[in-house]
């Protein structure tokens, strides 16, 4: 406590409506003290600082003149939403934040009215948006009343082709609705695209200072008889002084850009607009992402993802890690595979980070595709490619990959072409929610003909999958691997491709046959020591395959046991639904066999560590270990039958 | 064949090589031959008639510069393909368009080298082209070579944001890559959204026929020495004379407009940047959809999807119906339960027709949606409108919803949004073949939490569904239906809300209970008359939902029967996994139950006719007869065991 910061405004602002009155220098007061609140709080959750950092004026300002809850501020992405967190009523749980039980690190409905529409995934706010200006032209209605659309989106959710979707529909309907282009040349990783150095062009020529004197001017766009000093506030606030930018091109009145740090921008604009507005408008506001905080504004990444830190030093705690992470894993097995076989290119969708392709950039830069977030594009993209001859590793994260997923079937999957789809955050992935959790992969690609989806069970497994989709020409091919460090198991010299739709045993055993896919084959292992101890030994398989099955172990299994149990990270519908069917055509049931499943529950499981998700989720070591019991019949806790 | 036309010069080019060394005049000749043949061929096919015409001259002209196969042209959504495939090999079978074992009515990979990159759904060519363009560059190979890419996309496969990414990336990248936008104002329904004004608006500010004379001189984009005569070209051929594109924003040269059906512009801009442009162009050509049969241009939807007619008076042969299509039925209820309850609006992808949605959108404009070719924005634009207290009703075909499965989690399912999913096409689709197949959408939602997932069993059952879709405020629902006609039942006064998570009782029986699970059911009841004059009656049950299933019906049936077999036109992952992990959990299978699915195969299924493919699907009444029988031991063709 002793660290925190002193907040005397922020202390009496518990909800906006504590704001009205504020003069503007002590809103630029209160944004100070948000700030500072802000940091202090990341020191101790960790979480997403530096996109926060960056629109604190602009939380501010937007809270100052828009009336939320009525006006439906969106937050798009929403990692930026910790200081309008702190100011709706949420301060006082703000350092509960990404915990268990705590505030979500993402706006959220089910959390606070003031979270009109919640968000992770990117580009959806202006379609969100203007959904409620329609719903309020309409006679919609809800809680808080329908009042303004204001969606907050940056210019790397810019690149997403939902955005300019929805900024299409928006410009031909005509509605008044805001839509604020946080500028901050930064989503996770630098931008990339042609949109990105439009951008640039677009604020380059005019400097920013210019804009000060003006911004009170910025009415230009409305239907009202042409006075020169409009005319020329108009021709001062766009970017280019020749023609229309992109944004009207789309529809939009485009006003900008303005400096997002300075409220004597801010404000004016906001409040024109906010009495003003007709029709669409998109205000252009440049903000630095970690501002005003150094050890952030120093950093690569602009303090986008941090541990626990200190203040005074910005030193972050990183807990000691004993086996690589997966994602580290796939990163080296790639970079071997590409140093042999030139054929070798990578696609990621704007998290070069994320995915582990960072270094595979640095020393492949002709071979490796950031195509910004565009998922759509990353797909087809990869598959052109693999048309021309060429062997793509798509990287995603499971969660990202539902956005290519019509892509996936239409232009990979019918014409078998050999994209190698690397699915990282398969599985629950922790603080970040439900909103990032892989839990559907398995089920909406092992259902496409012809293609082949492996999930490793570990991390040398992983190194072998690498070289498998490698190796393997015939069609498309995934293997899956969840956030988060390996096992330590003895890692290989280099990738052996595995014999496709080959599991492996672990573990021979009786009774009962255990046949995992994926990484939880670590707690079947340990439910297996606990059950030996009372003398129950299941045999132990690694499917490796939810598509091709290996039939012959399966059937094998099921001949020399009395029960089978599936485990996986997924939802129903992937690999137990596979094996299940096989089973049945197979008249397996039909002279009686237990089966049962392990499949992620049918509910949306809020973030928490990892091992508590899977306590909720019921796949832990001990709810095998009980699964086995159960199915042979056993009363757990030591009671035998 | 008496009504075939003349087509001299045709006759002679069976491949663009043949096309070497005519003279523009007889490639002038060629392309009206190519018209005529085009018009013929569809006259006894049927198919995608308006679009080919439109472009039957830019067919040509592409063939006679570009190198195909080596140079990659690339169809987007490819129905425009049909004189693409007169002019690459394929006249011989173009009377076998969209039959079985005939020619694809899009393009193919497995088709023909010509083809390489097949499509059906929209805009998509861009990726594909970038991929191509890139894997040249980089050592890629395939056996026709690696020459120039080529995207030939229409207007409204560019309101997609896919097109929009794909944009952005290639003019990051600048490789030399050509995408030709054919304008044509149309694209399946008439074009909305603010990028059609501004396309209508760089074309009107300069008359076409200025153009002509400067086409020659398109290379002033090349980084050469600036020239006046170029300068002027320059500002000629772009539409705008003040300030740069949208296209030139995303880093395009942009090349027009020019008067798509004048060989006279299209060769020289063509021929000029095959031998110059060193980074992305993008060539806007204007054409008319349907052009050069009177009939096509006359028709409200320029000749979109006709049946086979009369070359003379255009005159369509329709196949009388019995009964009211599915599309149509949904319409009806739609607008009905509009009527009553004015927070009922309703969302398209640019399918008003397709989706039955038109007479909603002519009755109600103000409650419509038509939000062009945008899926992804869609969805979650339908997620705001119910965030609003709106009951948005979002109706898409099964294959297109792929587009927003991303959307429908993170926007709809996570938040429990009450958006209904009117799911049209679903199941085999017949002509459209395996691109356009509903068949995996049963499996993605259903293992949504919250989500409801029906089927209509009939066209009865599908208003009682819009009726329970309508008054479900809860959360998520959806129901599908398939392509063609009702069943001829009778058809309720109005629809009466369904009980969430109900089946119903079809036919008491006994031995084996067949669960169906939409429009199967007529087959079932065949294949049950067929069973029944052997002595054996099957119990029939309408599952209605396969989320929430109906517990209690099935575990009644398992109870009171030997045998179960789910019946569904879906994927696996579907319907039959849910009803088998019930199973499994119960421990119905440990005790011996015979349980069989019969869900669509593992494979992509060619065009045909519906009943064709379901014959391929093994999914009509005699191959559920088949099962029954197989089920219970009984061999088939009357041999009783």
């Amino acid at each position: 406590m002793s660290n925190r910061p002193e907040t005397p405004l922020l202390d009496q602002v518990h909800t906006p409506a504590d704001m009205q009155g504020l003069s503007d220098a002590q809103l630029k007061q209160l944004a100070r003290e948000v700030r500072a609140e802000t940091i202090s709080a990341v020191s101790e959750t960790g979480g997403h600082l530096g996109a926060g950092l960056g629109v604190v004026e602009l939380t501010v300002a937007l809270h100052a003149v828009f009336d939320a809850p009525k006006d439906k501020i969106i937050w798009d992405v929403s990692h930026q939403c910790y200081p309008h967190k702190i100011l709706t009523g949420r301060r006082d749980r703000i350092r509960t934040l990404r915990q268990k039980d705590g505030l979500s690190g993402f706006t959220k409905r089910s959390e606070s009215p003031y979270d009109p529409f919640g968000a992770a995934h990117s580009s959806t706010s202006i379609s969100a948006a203007l959904g409620f200006s329609v719903a309020r032209d309409l006679g919609g209605s809800c809680d808080e009343g329908l009042g303004d659309a204001v969606a907050v989106i940056g210019d790397g959710s810019m690149s997403a082709g939902m955005a300019y979707e929805a900024m299409n529909n928006a410009g031909h309907l005509k509605k008044r609705l805001f839509v604020i282009l946080n500028d901050n040349e930064m989503s996770i990783a630098p931008p990339v695209g042609a949109l990105s150095s439009y951008l640039s062009k677009l604020y380059a020529e005019r400097p920013l200072h210019d804009l000060k004197e003006v911004a009170k001017g910025a009415v230009s766009f409305l239907p009202e008889p042409f006075r020169e000093g409009a005319k020329r506030a108009k021709d001062m606030l766009k970017g280019m002084a020749t023609g229309g930018t992109l944004f009207e091109a789309l529809g939009f009145n485009y006003i900008g850009p303005i400096d997002g740090h300075d409220m004597d921008q801010l404000l004016p604009v906001l409040r024109t607009l906010k009495e003003r507005a007709t029709g669409p408008v998109l205000i252009h506001v440049l903000t630095q992402k970690g501002k005003g905080y150094a050890p952030a504004e120093a950093a690569a990444d602009k303090g986008h993802g941090v541990n626990k830190f200190d203040v005074i030093t910005g030193k972050q705690h990183k807990a000691p890690s004993n086996a690589p992470s997966y994602t580290g894993v796939f990163s080296k097995a790639l970079l071997d595979e590409a140093a042999r076989d030139t054929k070798v290119c990578a696609v990621t969708a704007a998290m070069p980070d994320g995915t582990g392709l960072k270094q595979f950039q640095d020393r492949y830069p002709s071979r490796c595709f950031d195509v910004g977030i565009a998922e759509q594009h990353a797909v087809t993209f990869a598959a052109g490619l693999a048309a021309g001859g060429l062997r793509p590793f798509c990287a995603l994260y499971s969660t990202f990959l539902q956005r290519g997923y019509d892509q996936v079937v239409h232009d990979v999957a019918i014409q078998r072409l050999p994209v190698r789809f690397a699915i990282d955050r398969a599985g629950l992935v922790g603080a970040d929610g439900s909103t990032h959790a892989g839990a559907f992969d398995t089920a909406f690609l092992a259902n496409l003909p012809d293609f082949v989806v492996m999930a490793a069970a570990d991390e040398a497994e992983l190194v072998h999958m690498v070289a498998t989709a490698t190796a393997y020409d015939q069609g498309p091919i995934s293997f899956r691997y969840p956030r988060g460090e390996g096992t330590g198991v003895e890692m290989p010299e280099r990738g052996i491709p595995l014999e496709i739709g080959k599991g492996r045993m672990i573990k021979e055993g009786k009774g009962v046959a255990i046949l995992s896919f994926g990484t939880r084959l670590q707690e079947v292992l340990q439910a297996c020591e606990a059950l030996e101890a009372r003398g129950i030994t299941p045999t132990v398989a690694d499917a490796r395959f939810a598509k091709p099955l290996d039939r012959d172990l399966i059937l094998k299994l099921v001949e020399t046991h009395d029960a089978m149990i599936t485990v996986e990270e997924g939802s129903i519908g992937g690999f137990a639904s596979h094996v299940s069917h096989l089973l049945a055509e197979e008249g397996v049931f039909d002279r009686g066999f237990k089966f049962r499943s392990m499949v992620l529950p049918d509910i949306f499981i809020d973030q928490a560590s990892p091992r508590d998700m899977y306590a909720v989720a019921g796949l832990n070591a001990e709810d095998i270990e009980a699964k086995v019991l159960d199915v042979m019949g056993i009363e757990a806790l030591g009671k035998r039958a």
